[in-house]
């Protein structure tokens, strides 16, 4: 027996509470039984993503499924949109775009980089027939949290243009406040702040993004907004909902009103920080720069003269502690320590002891406990 | 406490190795764990589809999410395509196909008629640049049985048009070869034969259909069949799978074929088959004609005098049996009893009975016990 620590940026662990309403006996869904869950899981994610005014969508797909449901409800082909982008998955809102033609203007940072809300400003500027901004809030790739707030503070001065954030890895791990910032379609995916297993995706569309909407020509059918807002109206789904893991969502979301959506918050801000102050009294160094840091994952390089597939692996198979390694052109030069939902402050001790004894197996030099002790600091203080 | 009993034509009762299988906990999908369960779900549903040279591709989506991929991998807008229906979700796949601007033939039955191939054979011969037709083996909303394996005949003489089957109430109960019977596509969801929730659904796609893929051109990124084939090369997804239901699926597919997939549509037609056996001793008429009945459902007109909706609502109040009203131009005046997936002889006993009494509170007359003893008859019989 050897029990297992699942520490990525999603998938991530499943409280038993959820796992065990999902192994619930099957029930219909069309049934007034299953119209309080839905009821629960719109209302339940209205107050996850603070937001009052904006409808709540929810879809049977991968998160992937809801950014593919933001272009094509929101946008016709040959519509401009800015997408900006410091990562891997804001990349895929691109890729996604251009599948539709619609006329993609990129705005390419390093993934070490933040994007920079003057330069949306400046590009409004110059091209005020602009569709559609598109922002990553937490990229998962790389770590960064993009300042979705200041970029609100832009994009509400034109009238036609829509603010479209992906916090798939946001959601429940930073803030992110849809109303008051001006979000006009928010999204996230079951498999991350949420506490579910994955297959469940959520959108909120705002009175400016359902304008968007009604302009919008681009074909669609099974992610057509429309068609789940009439059906919400009589609390059900215009397609089979995934049943058990709609049963899940609401038993989290039972979780997440008890604990409070800022006590939420606040819990990531200080597992994330225990983490980089963990790793950072190894002598490892932090990837995402001081000024973007979000609370979902810490990126930390690879030190020198360490391979860094090994180090995954040794933490997996040896310790049964699954972090997750680099992407893309990081693969091997990074890892990611997921600390997003279902995490507690000694899911962060466990780690970095696993991280410390692969390190000493591997040969890298530093004293043994030092980040431990580190990250026992913040944990303590920020518990007080 | 009060015993619940689903005898619905989807969602379909879960055995509870697969529930328990659920409940594990989470585990990443970029694992060789997680790659061993992808091989399985794969394997698994070739054997349940019956194709050895057609892939399998499995989306985190609904069933709809399936139908709506057919469409967008095999055409271009402006192709010509026959849909040939009768009942409703045969009319989605038209529904579909027109959002997309597929240029929509439509042979258009009544609920209670077969597709009769001939039409389609006539269709195609006056009209051979036809791109696809696309056919509903197992309907749900009106329980007929088309014959596609009549179907498959006529279309495999035309080289660039795709034989498209909704099997998603059929797979599973009903025989389905898609290989010996030339089926390009076929497609089902979980929560039908497969005995799981719904959030998964699969299509079959042959060397025919892929060739259609090649000629294509709408727009698609989240039903894109080539990316789920290149990520299938290494065991893998493109996007985040529903790992959850995935892992009940291989669970699910450990139990089918221990049971035999011929085995398997045997219990259904045998219950099928004591389900009209018994509804018509209690004096009640069958929906579906006599040359198209299925495996998976069994609509029955409600008697003059009664109360559908009355009648589905004591039974499911009262007695604990949730079975299926009727849809659109039929709700209130035919009820559906499901039997497909998971179901035994004493479920339909058990239906039956709650059946009787239910018709017994309503003032029907009819010999009490009849149904259930005509019913006996082919439970023993078929279980000899």
């Amino acid at each position: 027996m050897r029990k297992s620590y699942l520490m990525t940026p999603g998938p991530t662990p499943v409280p038993s509470e959820v796992l065990l309403a999902q192994a619930k006996p099957m029930i219909h869904h069309r049934t007034p039984d299953f119209s309080l869950v839905v009821r629960e899981c719109v209302s339940g994610l209205k107050y996850v993503f603070q937001t009052e005014k904006s409808d709540i969508l929810i879809f049977a797909s991968s998160g992937t499924g809801a950014m593919e449901s933001a272009i094509v409800n929101c946008f016709s082909a040959g519509d401009k949109v800015l997408v900006c982008y410091n990562g891997k998955f804001g990349q895929r809102m691109a890729q996604i775009a251009k599948a539709y033609a619609v006329d993609v203007t990129i705005l390419e940072y390093g993934w070490q980089t933040c994007v920079n809300p003057s330069d949306i400003a400046n590009h409004l500027q110059a091209n005020p027939d602009t569709r559609g901004v598109i922002i990553t809030q937490s990229e998962t790739s790389s770590g960064v949290l993009n300042d979705v707030q200041a970029v609100g503070e832009i994009v509400c001065n034109y009238p036609d243009c829509v603010l479209i954030v992906d916090s798939i890895t946001g959601i429940g791990a930073v803030d992110c406040k849809t109303d008051e910032w001006g979000l006009d379609v928010v999204m996230t995916g079951s498999q991350k702040g949420l506490m579910l297993p994955p297959g469940l995706a959520a959108v909120s569309v705002s009175a400016k993004a359902w304008r968007a909407y009604e302009r919008s020509s681009l074909p669609k059918f099974y992610f057509d907004w429309k068609k789940y807002l009439k059906n919400l109206e009589v609390d059900t789904t215009p397609f089979t909902p995934a049943v058990s893991l709609m049963i899940g969502l609401s038993e989290a979301i039972k979780l997440m009103r008890e604990e409070g959506i800022q006590n939420i918050i606040s819990r990531h801000e200080r597992l994330a920080k225990a983490t980089r102050f963990g790793c950072e009294a190894l002598g490892l160094k932090l990837f995402a720069p001081p000024n973007g840091r979000g609370n979902a994952v810490t990126p930390v390089w690879v030190p020198d003269g360490i391979d860094g597939k090994k180090l995954v692996s040794i933490m997996k198979n040896k310790h049964g502690v699954t972090i997750a390694g680099g992407q893309d052109d990081y693969a091997g030069k990074i890892i990611r320590i997921g600390h997003l939902g279902y995490f507690g402050n000694f899911d962060i001790i466990t780690t970095l002891a696993a991280l410390e004894m692969t390190l000493m197996e591997l040969g890298y030099e530093f004293e043994a406990g030092s980040g431990i002790r580190a990250a026992e600091t913040i944990l303590m203080e920020d518990s007080k």
